[in-house]
């Protein structure tokens, strides 16, 4: 693995999509630096990707502080250039509206679109005087649609998308790539599949090509970051080939 | 003017748009809940509401505070059924994503998405043991579009729309009419005269055709109010016939 | 009835949606062109609107023949000035990719998307020298969605609609109206009835509130005729208020 | 380079877009059938695929003939099996309303839309029996947004992407990827760059990021053709990082 004097951030390296994002660009030769509320949870990520000869600092960070936000992309901006930074804060819940609670309604934005505002502006904050670097979101079904039950959700995926949108106007022009990869489908993770056996029954999880493993989440963000700067996405959707849409 | 036994509330009765509501359903016969921050900048529009007839009350309303979005609707139920909820409230900022401030990000998205959440449950907790009622957004084209130094502006149209959507579909089958108004052009208001003047010149203002009358924003909602059930319509946009879109 | 000077013409003046549109524009003073394949099959109409008070002829027409839509309206023209054309040709089918022929795939497009370019075209030809004028296109899920089995019907539908989009930008700077109706449910005929009953059971219709009735729509073509030109909706979507969307 | 036993079709094989598709899946083992209305302009192309070691086949092909796109790509499935078909024809005009015949307008539809279907619709029948492929098409900015004087080329351009819709849904499942690729922005092309040199003068083209290189569009397309069958993208958009949206 040639390594890279660069870095890339991950803000929500969960158990899933965040862990492979973060196996992915590491194995690029990436320095990856994946925050998550409780650095403790990294340790099998750190383990997995440094026996696989990659570079990886798990923090813990809270993404809905400024300053810690501030204090994560500015150290591993220290450490080499940041190059990537992808937020993919998720905050999925579904109530109905009468059951929406202000308290779930300001806690979801906070996690899911303001804290993709704070980290969009400091990577770009870092980015902008090099001319160069990477700022992607990662995007729903409820980034497009509002569906029953999904007012708190789909409201902060709503408004992350137009901080991307908006940014990605501003910032392309300056030799900043951002864009809004909208996940339009289930990901395979055991909360997924425990909802769909309870909703569906024992046999939901029969057909295998519904859900979206995280490591095909992670290739797409692979695509995005090689695209060519005459030829860049904003916006690009993935589903799995079975999915009804 | 046949008074009706329903009250109309209007959440963000600033001196356009909103003001011009309000003198629509007083004139066709509801009384008016006016609120916005300030209740003495309110004193004009009683004034001409009396003096033509009809009833509407003034109240001081913080919308971003759940306790006094819930007394005020309250207390507007109290005195005849609330029958149609209107939320107003405009927070258009621009600035450059570097100059986006968490405070402005925080303020914009509490006035014009957060505030619009708890309008919209609490408007809906009312109507729902009566079966009926109409509740409706402003939105702007900033609702669909995040354009350059719209982060924060954009982000809360975007998420104002989502909640609109989502209460839509749950709302609707219980007959209750949600909809969100896309007001996509300049609205007629010496600021953004000012505004026009300051950027495009003195001669800004020659066409009359490009800045849309606030008593035409209130018509459109007349027509919305005005559907059958049968033909509901969520979105509706409108822009004055010279608009460039 | 305060008879105008100044016609309607319905172009696809079918038993549901264009009579209903045709007894709307008639019972407000207009004098309606009604065109249909079969002239015959107007008679009823005809007599309806006539006992009503109403003016009408009812003329044989085929959307398809640029030739037969430039005498249509422009007889309507000479009779009083054109002021509303309404493009209602419908032709919705489902087949399969595999099965769907060329013969369908030309025709489907020449009745729904052709037929209309030619309406709309031709309209705003006798409209513009007088500078004012409104062209309606009815829309359906379709203009929007190409789902399974809809490439024929979607493809023309959506196709319609970027005729109506581009005509709508170029001519309402010039005071013409143009707008897109897009009907999201499916509308109370007999043949949609017998095909719910076919695929759901005899209990299909047991629930009133899922198809639209088709005065409905006339009625939302009236609000965009009544709208102020300060104010005009390019697109409205209609819907009954059961419908899932 | 490692030869395929697969074929590429292109479908609108020109100077620019297409010759580049043609050379990308050549140079990565595929052989390539590139259909164009004269065969004769393909000689550069077939020598510059040759002499870097690649297959290629050229036709004469016009794709508004039914039996001419099912010849075209029943013998190339006869050569190996049909493993990529890309359509890739353009018909960008630009014409005032009143200025778009109806020749104009049918022989636009012809070209962009309906051999899209025909070319879709044959690859898809030999595809099917053996359970993959990938059916790609080109879009436009027009794709999505009726410009003015656009009421032909974005008619024919949204029918073009209702039946890329269509068939995605109807074949995703059955493991056949169909996408829409959307260009938005002007590609670099000797037509191109006369037209922007008139439009804005000499200096139009300084900037040499807001024309999309040809080669680009390739890029894209390979990946495309490269995401696994876990997350296809139908929609992928594309504009140079320079390009005002």
């Amino acid at each position: 693995m040639a390594k890279r004097h660069a870095t890339a951030a991950v803000i929500g390296a969960g158990d899933y999509i965040g862990s492979e994002i973060a196996k992915k660009f590491a194995a690029e030769g990436f320095t990856v630096f994946a925050g998550r509320r409780n650095a403790d949870k990294l340790a099998p990520l750190v383990k997995e990707v440094e026996a696989a000869g990659g570079t990886i600092q798990a923090r813990s960070l809270d993404a809905r502080k400024e300053d810690e936000i501030t204090a994560f992309l500015a150290e591993a901006d220290r450490h080499a250039p940041l190059e990537v930074c992808i937020f993919n804060v998720g905050a999925n819940v579904n109530f109905p509206i009468l059951d929406t609670t202000e308290r779930v309604f300001r806690k979801v934005w906070e996690m899911a679109c303001y804290g993709g505002f704070l980290a969009g502006r400091e990577a770009a904050r870092l980015m902008l005087p090099r001319g160069q670097g990477h700022i992607f979101f990662t995007g729903a079904t409820a980034s497009l649609r509002g569906g029953i039950g999904y007012a708190a959700f789909a409201s902060a995926k709503f408004g992350l998308r137009a901080v991307a949108q908006s940014m990605a106007r501003e910032l392309g022009p300056k030799n900043i790539h951002v864009a809004h990869l909208v996940i339009d489908s289930g990901v395979d993770t055991e909360w997924v599949r425990q909802r769909r056996i309870e909703a569906l029954g024992p046999d939901a999880l029969n057909n295998p090509d519904l859900l979206m493993p995280p490591a095909s989440v992670a290739d797409a963000y692979w695509q995005l970051y090689s695209q060519p700067r005459s030829a860049w996405t904003f916006e690009m959707e993935i589903r799995p080939f079975g999915e009804k849409w």
